[in-house]
C-alpha cells in the first residue's frame, strides 16, 4: 500500500503524520523532539491508539529521520521503504519565487534558505528538515508546501506596504501572509457546513495557535491576512509581538544598546503572551494565572483578534461566518466567547452552550445573521494531497 | 486688548495665529518659511483679508520671531508687546512626563528634546521654536500643548504593545497617539451637530493631513488611535509609511546595507504617498496623476483608513458618526466618498451631492443610521484656550 509522509519541522524537532493511500487514513504520527540537544526523544502513535516513546540521543535531523524509519518498520507500519512514495513538508515562506507547492531538489533547495529573513523561525529549520529526508530517502520525491502560496491571490492594495515602491520591485518586500495550508482546509469545510458555494461567501478565519493569524476569504480566495512580510506581524502570538511601531525598535536599540538582529530576536522569541504575562507563551498557563499581567495579556490577545476581524469585515463590506481553528481556536472557549460578543453589533448571536463544546460545530444560534464555528484544522491532509497532486502517485 | 499667539513649528518654519481676547478672533496669521535656508520668506494675513509677504534672509528661529514682532507692529496689529499675554505651542509628543498642556520653562524644556525618538520630525523643531520665543519674549509665558495628552485616557489593552512588559515600565514604550488637539476641537463639535452629549456617542475621527490618523472616541474620551509610540505608525501618510512588518526593516538593512537610523529616516521622509506614487507626497498631485502607481497609492491610502475605521467600529461595538477633518479630510471628496461607501454595510447612507461641498456639514442623508460629516479642524483655537486656562489671563 502506498503511503505519504507529511512533515512539520521546527528548529530542533519535527512532527510527522503518515497517510495511507488512497483512503487518506493516518496510520502513524508523532514527533522527534530536542534533536541535537540533551533529553531528546522520539514518539510514535499508531492507528490502534497505542503510543511509544523512546528517550535516546538524536544527534541531528538525519538521525531523527533514521529513527522514524526504524520505528515505522519496527511497528510494522511500513514493510518496505518503497511504500513511501512521497514526503510533503510544510514551509512557511515561499517568497515571490514559489507560487505553488513544489518538488524540492538540490537545485531549488537553496531558495528556501535564501528566504530566511522572511521567516527566521521557520524557513532554515524547514530547509534542514527537507535536506535530512533527501539524504535518508534519496529516491523519494520531497514536496514543499508553502504557507504563503494561498495568499498569492491578494490584491496589491492589500499586499503592498507604503514604502518606496522599488523595495517591492527589487527585493519582493510585500505581505506574504501565512497559515495558507490551514485555510485551504478550513475555508472549503466552512462552506460545506454553511451549505453554500465558497465563492459566494465572505469568511474570516482565526487561526489561533502559538503562531496566530486572521485571514479574510472572499470570492473563494485569500482577500487579506494579518501576517505580513514575515510571521511576526499581525495579532499577538505566543512569543511574537504582532504589529508594533518601528520607531520603538529604534528607541529600544538606543536605550538598550542592542542591534537590530538582537531586537528582532526579542520580537520573535520574548514578546507576545510571554512578554506581556511574564509567565508563559502558552495560553493555557496565561488563562490559569490570576496575575494582573496575565489577565492583561489575555485581553490584549483577544483585542487584537477583534481589531483584525473588524478591519476585514470593513474591507469585505460584511461577513458571513467567523471560523476558529488551531490550538487556541479549537480549545479556548473564553477567547471564542469574547470575540463573538464583540460582533453582536454585526448580528452574531452566540450559542454559549454550544461554545462550551470543542470539535467541528456551529457556536452561534441557528438563526444568527453572522455564523461562527469551530473547525479543527488539518494541514497535514492538505500536504498529503499536494504530494499526490504533484508526484502523480495515483 | 490682550492677545494670545498660537504657534506650530516645523524644522525650518513656523505657522502662527494671533487671537484677540476675550472674543477669540484671529487678528493675524501666517508663517515664517525656509528659516535658515535660501529663499526664506515671511508672510502675514490680516483680519481685513490683506496678505503681505517679505522675501528676506531669516538666519534662525529667533530672527523669525523678531520678524513676526516687527510685522505685528508695522501693521498695527499690536501696539505694545505687553498685549501678548501668552504663546501656545503645538508639541507632538509629551511622553509619560507631560500629562496635560504645560507652561514651559528652562527647567522642563529639555524634556521636550529628550522625547526626540518618540517624534523625530516634530519634537526637536518644536522645542527650538519654544526656545526662540523664550529668548525674544522672556516675560511672556510659553505653553506647550501636546498632541498626546488627549490619549492619556486609553486603556492599557489599547496602548500597550505585545512586548516584554519591562519596556513599558523602564522606557515608557507604549502607544501615545497624536492629533489630540484636533480631536479636542472636532469631537465636541460633532456632538453639537448631532444634538447629543459627547459622552453618549461613539465617534471615529479621520484626521487626514500630511500626517494622518484615525481615532475612536467613546464615553467622551479617546478610546483608541492609529498613531503609535511615534507618529510613523497607523495609516499611510504623505511621506510616512504607517504600519509595516518590522522584519522587513531588518531585511532592507541586510540587502541595502543601511543602518536603523537611515531606515527610520526613509520610513519617515520617503515612504507613504510619495514612496508609493513616486510623484509627490501631496494628495492633490497624486489624485491628478493617472499613472498606475499614483492610482495605487490613492487606493492604499483609502484602504488603510477603511481598515482602521473597521477596527474601531469593532472595538466600540458600533459607531454613531465618522468625521473627516484636516487638509485631505476637508477637501478631498473622492477619499470621503470611498470611505463612506465602504461602510454602507453599517448603515452609512452617503449624500453624494452634499459630499461635493466642503466646510462644516453632514455628508450623509438625514436618516442615515450612521452619520458622516466634514468638520474643519481648528487646533489653534484649542491652543489659545489652553494658554488662557493655564496662565490665568482673564
Amino acid at each position: 500500500m502506498k503511503k505519504v509522509l507529511a512533515i512539520n519541522s521546527g528548529s530542533s524537532s519535527f512532527k510527522y503524520k503518515l497517510f495511507s493511500l488512497p483512503d487518506e487514513k493516518v496510520i502513524a504520527s508523532g514527533m522527534a523532539d530536542r534533536v541535537g540537544l540533551d533529553n531528546a526523544s522520539f514518539e510514535i502513535k499508531l492507528a490502534d491508539g497505542s503510543k511509544h516513546v523512546e528517550k535516546t540521543e538524536i544527534a541531528d535531523q538525519e538521525a531523527a529521520v533514521n529513527l522514524l524509519i526504524k520505528f515505522l518498520k519496527q511497528f510494522n507500519v511500513v514493510d518496505d521503504l518503497h511504500e513511501i512514495v512521497g514526503v510533503g513538508h510544510r514551509v512557511v515562506n515561499g517568497g515571490e519565487y514559489f507560487t505553488d507547492s513544489t518538488i524540492i531538489t538540490k537545485e531549488n533547495l537553496p531558495k528556501i534558505y535564501e528566504l530566511e529573513d522572511y521567516a527566521p523561525l521557520h524557513n532554515p529549520a524547514e530547509g534542514r528538515g527537507i535536506e535530512a529526508f533527501m539524504n535518508v530517502l534519496p529516491e523519494v520525491p520531497q514536496v514543499a508546501v508553502f504557507d504563503t502560496t494561498y495568499h498569492r491571490a491578494l490584491d496589491p492594495v492589500h499586499y503592498l506596504y507604503s514604502l518606496p515602491y522599488e523595495y517591492y520591485e527589487k527585493y519582493g518586500v510585500r505581505k506574504y501572509g501565512a497559515h495558507g495550508t490551514s485555510i485551504r482546509y478550513t475555508a472549503p469545510h466552512a462552506a460545506k457546513m454553511l451549505g453554500k458555494d465558497l465563492k459566494d461567501l465572505k469568511l474570516i478565519i482565526c487561526h489561533l495557535g502559538s503562531g496566530a493569524s486572521v485571514t479574510a476569504v472572499k470570492d473563494g480566495k485569500s482577500f487579506d491576512t494579518s501576517m505580513g512580510f514575515s510571521p511576526i506581524a499581525g495579532i499577538t502570538m505566543a512569543t511574537r509581538c504582532g504589529d508594533i511601531d518601528p520607531s520603538l525598535i529604534q528607541h529600544l536599540m538606543h536605550v538598550e544598546g542592542k542591534s537590530m538582529d538582537e531586537m528582532i530576536h526579542i520580537l520573535n522569541h520574548e514578546s507576545g503572551l510571554l512578554g506581556l504575562s511574564g509567565i508563559s507563551p502558552d495560553m493555557r498557563d496565561v488563562r490559569e494565572s490570576d496575575t494582573d499581567r496575565a489577565k492583561l495579556a489575555r485581553k490584549i490577545f483577544i483585542n487584537r483578534i477583534v481589531r483584525y476581524v473588524g478591519s476585514y469585515i470593513a474591507e469585505m463590506g460584511g461577513v458571513d461566518a467567523i471560523i476558529f481553528t488551531a490550538g487556541i481556536g479549537e480549545h479556548d472557549m473564553g477567547v471564542r466567547k469574547e470575540v463573538m460578543d464583540a460582533f453582536k453589533y454585526m448580528g452574531v448571536e452566540p450559542d454559549y452552550e454550544a461554545n462550551e463544546e470543542n470539535g467541528e460545530h456551529f457556536i452561534t444560534k441557528p438563526d444568527s445573521k453572522v455564523k461562527a464555528m469551530v473547525i479543527p484544522t488539518n494541514e497535514e491532509l492538505i500536504i498529503e494531497r499536494d504530494v499526490v497532486r504533484l508526484t502523480d502517485i495515483n
